[in-house]
């Protein structure tokens, strides 16, 4: 018999929407003792929590995060809000003794992020943070072919997200769907929204990080307000790159931008080892770019490999071979993977420590910008 | 409130995976006066039947289908058993005023298809045939542009289904997972499996066909039979093209096989018009080539349309610009237009009426194969 | 000291430019014995045969291929004009004991091809004809990997020639630049225009041709001549498809048109064995895809190979690593190969003889479009 | 009657060729006035001058590019030698009141630049620099379209050029074939070598660059010196990346390497402007990239654009349609363009000193990375 996880969401939004699909889906296809159940769903306004549990099948709703954090009958807080609402929900969760799945990133700044990662480690509860293309199946054969030592000696990473939805200078900022333009709610723009992801997938392939020297640049300088119906200044980073020293010796560079017209989500990465190089976008995130040097001379070349085959990472879950899955199974690997690790008792990487560490690159890299100059990362 | 569809499956292999799991996604994603519950699943091994029950939540189970199709309690029966049975299952069901979903293609012949369509149209039940790749988004916008005229005169249609799965001698025919190599369930080889969908979509998107010519190959010429335990001839057809007449007055041209290295599921299609060209392929099926011959001459060039945008078919309901979905949710879809249709009061295209033409072609093409001759399309 | 082979050029038109630009280049990138000396250029109208001479560098011009071929400082005839002069020239340049080489297709029918090669051979003189494309390094290559036995049994063998550069139903047919669209100086539409390439290449590649069944369509039934000034049928096939078996047991599937809206000139070709498969085409001719089974199963794909090192096919000669030759060079592939087959003394591939098979397979396929029924190849 | 343009080249290496080749192509397919003569090659080796001299066509020989530039049968010096050469030859060049054509980087550094255009100018003699990439059709096709406003406001400018040949640390440094991986003769390592043709393409795309911030790094730290016999301190950088504001307001980012491995010479550059974005890559020449906003939004995409038709740059003189050429014709290209030039009496861009500009931006790159700060181009 399966145990139950009991679930409680706190937001309603794009993440809301991923996660409970997650949810939903798992347990058909990744067999485990444990099974989440949708408990509640928490957001202010309640006629939209009210929808939300009807369409997901949320048991019941609050539109107070402290007292779904403080009910007996959840045993998972998942946080899917803005960032700023991130701490303070973490903390409370963790102090409650429920287990926390926090959206990326983990928080607005390092310190914020230090605070969370003492309250969860005091706490001692399972946590994960959603840095869910970890779980492209693509992206985990990559990690497993460089933890095989197929590359060799690494020279060069670089990767970068490009979308180009923030073109169009009409477009407000703030408010439910466009809290990411706003600095209060946001932290920060491209960095924390996109380049996080590119980092925390850096991390985990390529190591840690030295130092960074990086620019930013916000092309429009002011936009109308949603929450206060003003033109105001635009306080994000529209756009971000930055080149960095890994600590295996390796130069990294690093890019993110919301106006590169003609690119709705492009995430790119490429590793450039001594003895085989890598490359995967999302925008075709079923497949992986694979050159090994090690082939005949005459016939070598970058292979496409369309990762849909049974001893791929994920893929015997699912269907044949040649039938790709999409993105929202990214988080049901999550899902998958944070269920397992509650029976083995191990951790579901990215922790909230693992994921500070991504919190520090993004520090140094905005500081790097500010100050025009490369910074340590801490 | 939202009314019930309650589901009657019979099957439990790859298809009654693919149908449980649309059945579970499609009342989140498309909101409907009806939503599908899954009632009962029918399978001859009980134990099969019941561990397939509970890992998707069917509420009881049958051994067998005619006790299914008599349950007062089942609105709707889905047919997703070998070739073979969908002639007296889908008679029987219709019979007993069941709507019925069955797996392409309809039928073993078109003589049977006649009968289950006279089966259907006499009970004047709901009815569809899950040719799925309609529904894939980046196809369902090619017929989209085909009937917006953006083409023009058609002159060349051409498709093909390549796969490499059964190089191996060594596979044997027949049994459970094998049963497309067993002429006697499936009928016809790659004709009836693959062809079959490369023509439906045809035929939709470029109407009728005149005749055929059409050859056909068994490469491995015997395999072990899994229920006979002996090596038997092989009766089905390893690989099979065709040319023919549409009655537009282009050219078709179609190819099939399993012996194609290094295609795992490789279904492509192209039409070429006066004003316009579309191109479309499974490895990729969240892409549509599209070439237009009134873009400006010196930037003039095949687009590729990653079909992830809220105004192209379907995808409004799931995720934003640039996160694609997967083969799975081409039966959402299918789901989802049933489910509208019971609202409108409309068919589900294709219907079994619809679907008898594929039939059609098929026995055609079988025919030309054998007697090494031109055959009209009946 | 290197030695002049004297050459005299009968037309000037396209091919005519690819001819003497091959013959200028061939010198400075294959050391050989043999350096060609532009002789002569022979076209009927004086002036055009003058101005070609002195952009080209002929020394000298003649305006009837008779005196040409009668001169006695000419080591070889190059045939570049219209095919239904093909037969005539070539006869009576090997009666002239002069070398020959051909532009393709050989002649517009079997016969006449029969009477060429027997002339040829009385006379034992070194032909070829300009097969250009079996010279592209990643086709030759092709054929080296197939050699080497890397690709095992071959189960299919697919080709097409698409253009859309006669979708214009006001373009005229007939005259200098628009003779292949006559019947009368082409012989055959797409057949032997198009079609005799993909030929010529499968057969080299895959071995003899058994029987064929096509079908042929000229989609814009007159055109207006522009000898006679007046609007007349269309004689020559606009598209022609064919399926085949090869005698090594695989199947053919061969296409061609000019109504292909999008495609300039695009020849692809596909072969897969049961170890192996490969995949070209002329638009990004210096890249040749490879799948390979013996690849690690986890990081196997499809490989794009860029055929520009110094160990493929050619590409010695050339520049570095990466930086790509062009259509043209496959004439100076061919010239280069000529040279070399004087100094050894072998035939340079392909002969009369050996382009007289694809004559025979272009005949049978105009011959089963024609009876709508299965023809062996003579 | 056309003149004479007599060429003199001083070095015979790779660069040697490519401009010996489009000298003697060049007339035949862009007509001209002017027409090369190939008069003397100097080398200090007199065998291997010789042999060079006789594979080409050359006239005559030099040992000593003084005597060469003093010729008076000489009307241009072609300088193709190491870069630490080209300031003496082309300043004692243009002393003599020849015209000048020098391979790229103009110089080694600035100061060494600014004597070579005072030199140039004080004589008043043609001259341009060999960035030939400027003129592969699909490159000058996006300037046309830039030049056309077509991409309206430029956001981001991103280029890179990555080679793989000097991972193997075996490989020594020094002399004939390996000079470019010796500081004194070549100045510097990618940056003058590839990351210059890089800003070049920019300067001329996107205007002028005000400040960059680099990193550079060299892997391989010791190489054996074919000089001296010695293993050797490595002074050149093995990669370098930069970032940059340019003058419009966009953003920049740059790389390269020769540590990438798996790409053999792939220079990429992408630009995203408010309406439309192009992309290119050297591996793939004969392609432009392009995706324009305005395009029927369910239809929008980066369109695969074939530059081979006859209104894109310089395709009319060439072949057909979809009939790619290659590499070397960019510096055919580049020849027939200082023809024209000496016809119309403009300048050929990019001139000495517009070419110095490209040397400003390499000198800050170059300070930046070893002082680890943002620098001001001069």
């Amino acid at each position: 018999m399966s145990k139950e996880l009991r679930i409680g969401l706190v937001g309603y939004g794009f993440m809301g929407r991923t996660h409970s699909n997650a949810y939903k889906q798992v347990s058909q296809f990744f067999p485990s003792l444990y099974r989440p159940v949708l408990k509640a769903v928490c957001a202010r306004d309640e006629a939209k929590a009210k929808a939300f549990a009807e369409n997901w099948g949320y048991e019941s709703i609050e539109t107070d995060w402290r007292k779904l954090v403080a009910r007996p009958d959840i045993d998972a807080i998942d946080i899917c809000t803005p960032n700023n609402l991130h701490k303070d929900i973490a903390i409370a969760a963790a102090a409650a003794g429920k287990m926390v799945l926090c959206e990326k990133p983990l928080s607005i700044t390092t310190a914020e992020g230090e605070e969370m990662c003492a309250a969860i480690e005091k706490a001692g509860v399972a946590n994960t943070v959603w840095y869910n293309y970890r779980r492209v199946p693509a992206v985990t054969l990559a990690k497993q072919l460089i933890d095989e030592g197929r590359l060799g000696r690494i020279f060069h990473y670089r990767a970068n997200f490009l979308q180009d939805w923030t073109i169009n200078a009409d477009l407000p900022q703030g408010g439910q769907a466009l809290w990411r333009l706003d600095a209060q709610a946001a932290g920060s723009g491209v960095t924390g929204d996109l380049l996080a992801h590119c980092i925390d997938t850096a991390l985990w392939l390529n190591g840690s990080i030295s130092d960074v020297s990086a620019v930013t640049e916000t092309f429009v300088k002011e936009r109308m307000h949603n929450l206060t119906g003003k033109v105001e200044k635009v306080g994000i980073d529209d756009a971000c790159t930055f080149h960095c020293h890994f600590k295996n010796g390796s130069l990294g560079l690093f890019e993110s931008t919301r106006y590169a017209r003609g690119h709705k989500a492009l995430y790119t990465l490429e590793i450039n080892g001594e003895h085989a190089s890598i490359r995967w976008d999302l925008h075709d995130l079923h497949r992986l770019q694979y050159f090994d040097y090690a082939d005949d001379s005459i016939v070598r070349g970058w292979r496409s490999v369309h990762v849909t085959d049974g001893d791929q990472p994920y893929m015997k879950n699912w269907w044949v071979p040649g039938l790709q899955i999409g993105y929202e199974h990214t988080f049901t690997h999550q899902v998958a993977d944070f269920l397992k690790s509650l029976e083995t008792g191990t951790p579901c990487s990215p922790t909230f420590r693992e994921s500070l560490e991504t919190q520090k690159v993004c520090d140094a890299v905005l500081a790097s910008a500010k100050d025009r100059c490369w910074v340590d990362v801490a």
